[in-house]
């Protein structure tokens, strides 16, 4: 019956997803069905029509010990290029349960930068007896992208590409092209080397196609301004390609020979990682994965809460210079903990900018000054705002206007830390080398609770001293 | 001396922009030397031979009253599509400035998914005075455009492509790209379609590029599984984008008839945008740029801080409850803010997780279960790891044992809440349809504000009370 149901759907909008992006629960219950049958042949008829993204979206959502027995069941039919889909603690887990023949095989059907995704975290001792099993050229190949650094531009580049000399008619290249069957799965653009393989230029398609067979290739190539080095940081690459809207990129040695293509399918994952970082590092959790266990889980985010509980003690150490002052009003108890969060929130505002401004490069030394002028003038707006509305509140409250005006003059002083902090130490961070979406939220908080408590108790302690 | 330099830099590597990626200084003060001096010449010769995305960053980098006149001094060698790569706010600041029949005369040189980009935060008035300006079949696409929502793939689409009959043979093909002009600047796929423009598929050129002359376009298409309905959120098409690995997509309207495309530089833009929407939306900031007034940005940010300042009120209400507690012993005062800010923390963290998962659609009710379980066990497991340490330090703080002990229970209550508020609450927004990222924050701290403070001091009051 599951099936029945999959072939409509199938004819409706061929999707295997429900309306809300989830794979479909019958598609999934049949796959569990067919796995505990060994059905091979219903799962290679069901999945083989899949996209890879698609088939690892299946395999993140089978049950954990169901997506080996998925590989292993469909063989020669399962497209590895699904496991560069999937969270890298799912591919380990099942990559480093299958026998390496086997992925050696498998990784020869893979264009090189997805063979080295899935090759790139695997044991030293396995990855050098999967190479083994290579072709030489493929061996020689993929060798020479794990030997350049991780998140770099060579790591991430495929060494399959369509390279033509200069005095090529268009006519030549396309007839090369007809009659070539080893060229790369997919491409957008031609590049001209000269024998020595140093990068001349490149052809768009469009434009090979546009142009009559007569013309020779070096009378339409453009010269590649954007050829990416080999050690580039992938993400330098990445803001290049969106610079530039590329499609795709020549990656270049340092002699300035062609050595590869980065393409912007891979850019737009790069991206992706790196928006996903500065929002995790943000909100104070590492490197986590959803396929993560609680353990691991728990413990990546015990350091970040360890330094966080060295800021709250700070903080009631502060609180705990003006107990003779609380035990006399305890009304400072009650409302000191409203200036510390605004403080908190108002700073977390322009640390958010700041970390973002910081990351796209639109803020360097030259605007640095007004941006800060700008951060400081707002956090005096709203602690004056908010020194009114507090002012009042507390006044009311407690039936006691100094009280009003007290925490009123530790809100202005607490809002402008705030936005002193929030903008500087990402900046200061950013200077001395530092992560500052990693490392702000700690410093900014230990400075916003401090002052917030320090100006608010102090000025208390002092004024009704005072009368 | 300036331009000196520029010419040798020039030489070197091409480059505007200094080693940090901000746009040189040199470049700058030669610009606004040049404006100054209304030195058409040198501004032309300096600024044509950059890429749109690089005079836009050269807009952004010069102080505010010498945009307009650097646009202005230009005139008709201005490309306008800079004006697409720069912040809103600027974007807005030229073109308000501009005499209409100067925008009308530029937006014709832009594709229309660019032009769209410019005319759509113009005032109506404005925006039909143009239109009526361009050339009919100009007029009646962009009027296409932007009669769709914003943020639907049909504001976004470009309406120029490459069709073809199915019937055509690949040299056919290829000679009316050889002869017809009035191509789009680049493409990298070309569209099948019927007479009645329906979508039948479409062809890669390296497709056609490999294919001998003689075969017919039909056999060498492939159905076009991933066409975009024209009324489909970008977010969504974006999505689709990166499942299956797309350069470009045809755009359909409700007749499947082929109505524009949508190329994978705009989706990279959109993706961006979303990543920074999440971001500044969990950093409590809304829809800010760098280039906002001070004002304007002090107006945004307060909204948030007035929702804070009510949790925090509601916050002091709960100590308030207990503040004969805390008269009698004021180490509860110094301590309470501990509890409440490790809650705080940790609910942050689990908030950024899920409001993650939610956007990348990695979490959904077949997982959410597993989700939940798995964040509730991280809680009490740093719940307990942390009431250990916070017991012993208050115990030997205070040399007060019982202190300890209820300072450590209300942590591991504190630090469950803290779990459950962060997944229930986004995964609650979500399902009625609200937006996780924005609204999280505010709720999520109220609960372990609340929480925190009524566990700690309730706990505490009950237990000395009882001695």
């Amino acid at each position: 019956m599951a099936e029945d149901e999959l072939v409509v759907d199938d004819e409706q909008h061929g999707s295997i997803y429900t309306e809300t992006g989830a794979v479909r629960q019958d598609l999934l219950a049949g796959i569990e069905a067919a796995i505990a049958a060994s059905d091979h042949d219903w799962l290679r008829q069901e999945l083989i029509r899949l996209h890879s993204s698609e088939l690892g979206d299946v395999i993140e959502a089978l049950p954990p010990d169901q997506r080996l027995a998925l590989v292993t069941l469909l063989k020669g039919d399962f497209d590895f290029a699904a496991l560069t889909e999937v969270d890298e603690a799912i591919r380990l887990e099942i990559v480093d349960q299958l026998p390496n023949d086997q992925i050696a095989l498998a990784v020869q059907e893979l264009d090189s930068d997805d063979a080295v995704y899935i090759l790139e975290d695997l044991e030293e001792e396995d990855q050098e007896e999967i190479l083994r099993q290579l072709p030489f050229t493929e061996r020689v190949r993929l060798r020479r992208s794990l030997d350049f650094p991780e998140e770099t531009a060579g790591r991430r580049m495929a060494t399959e590409f369509v390279a033509v000399p200069p005095f090529w008619t268009v006519g030549q290249t396309i007839d090369y092209m007809r009659e070539d069957k080893d060229l790369p799965e997919t491409f957008s653009q031609i590049f001209v080397i000269d024998p020595g393989f140093r990068l001349l230029g490149a052809v768009d398609l469009d434009r090979i196609l546009r142009t009559q067979r007569a013309e020779k290739i070096e009378s339409v190539m453009h010269e590649t301004r954007h050829a990416i080095p080999v050690e580039m940081d992938q993400e330098e690459a990445a803001q290049r390609f969106e610079r530039y809207d590329l499609l795709s990129a020549a990656v270049v040695d340092e002699n300035d020979r062609l050595v590869g293509v980065l393409t912007i399918d891979d850019v737009v994952d790069v991206i992706q990682e790196e928006a996903e970082e500065d929002i995790k590092a943000l909100g104070g959790v590492g490197d986590e994965e959803l396929s993560d266990t609680t353990l691991e889980i728990a413990r990546s985010r015990f350091i970040w809460l360890l330094m966080n509980l060295g800021t709250a003690v700070l903080a009631s150490m502060v609180i705990g210079l003006f107990d003779a002052t609380i035990e006399q009003m305890v009304a400072l108890a009650i409302l000191m903990p409203i200036v510390a969060s605004m403080g908190g929130n108002a700073a977390t505002q322009t640390m958010t900018v700041a970390v973002r401004a910081l990351a796209t490069r639109d803020i360097d030394i030259y605007n640095a000054a007004r941006i800060i002028r700008r951060e400081t003038l707002v956090g005096l707006l709203n602690g004056v705002m908010f020194a009114v509305l507090i002012g009042i509140l507390a006044a009311l409250w407690f039936d006691n206007v100094s009280l009003g005006g007290v925490i009123a003059a530790a809100m202005v002083i607490n809002m402008l830390a705030a936005a002193l902090a929030g903008i500087l130490i990402p900046l200061i961070l950013d200077k001395i080398g530092a992560d500052p979406a990693i490392a702000s939220g700690v410093f900014v908080t230990t400075v916003t609770d401090i002052v917030g408590f320090f100006a608010f108790l102090g000025l208390a302690a002092w004024w009704f001293a005072l009368l």
